[in-house]
């Protein structure tokens, strides 16, 4: 299994949009993605305009193929007008 | 449901210990608290001596009771001796 944290940091203004958005991903990603073990977008309580996504890989051709979606390059084609910044991202392999 | 993104970053030489003692922690997670539906802790493959833990709790009362189990209070006890520096978390509901 293969983790990610990505935390995102929005806009003033955006947030409704960008849930909007990530609510159609999210159910997509969940509905076509069955190697997508855990995909979950959090709000971040401590910080307005912040969210994270939980995201769980069955294995590194689940997330490479999570990578090659039409929705995922449906999203990527849209986000940046929503981001304050790049994303920020931790990576790497399930320990147990 | 409620989810976390828990960062650490460990002392040189201190990886080995550190993943034994999570190991049996996380296990202790997942046999004893039903409501920690995902605990999943991972490596962070770009960054030396950094981890990450996934969190997601099926309601406030599941994280509640988390951190006032024994074995959260034993592991609390133990590990300030691996870390580099203060843990860093993000918390939030999940949305979707």
């Amino acid at each position: 299994m293969i983790g990610i944290c990505a935390q995102f940091t929005i806009q003033d203004g955006k947030a409704a949009e960008f849930e909007a958005m990530l609510t159609e991903f999210v159910t997509t990603v969940k509905a076509k993605e069955p190697g997508a073990t855990v995909y979950q977008l959090c709000k971040n309580a401590k910080a307005e305009n912040e969210y994270f996504m939980l995201e769980l890989y069955a294995d590194q051709a689940a997330l490479d193929a999570h990578g090659k979606t039409d929705h995922m390059a449906a999203l990527v084609a849209k986000i940046g007008q929503f981001l304050a910044g790049p994303p920020k991202l931790v990576q790497g392999p399930a320990l147990f």
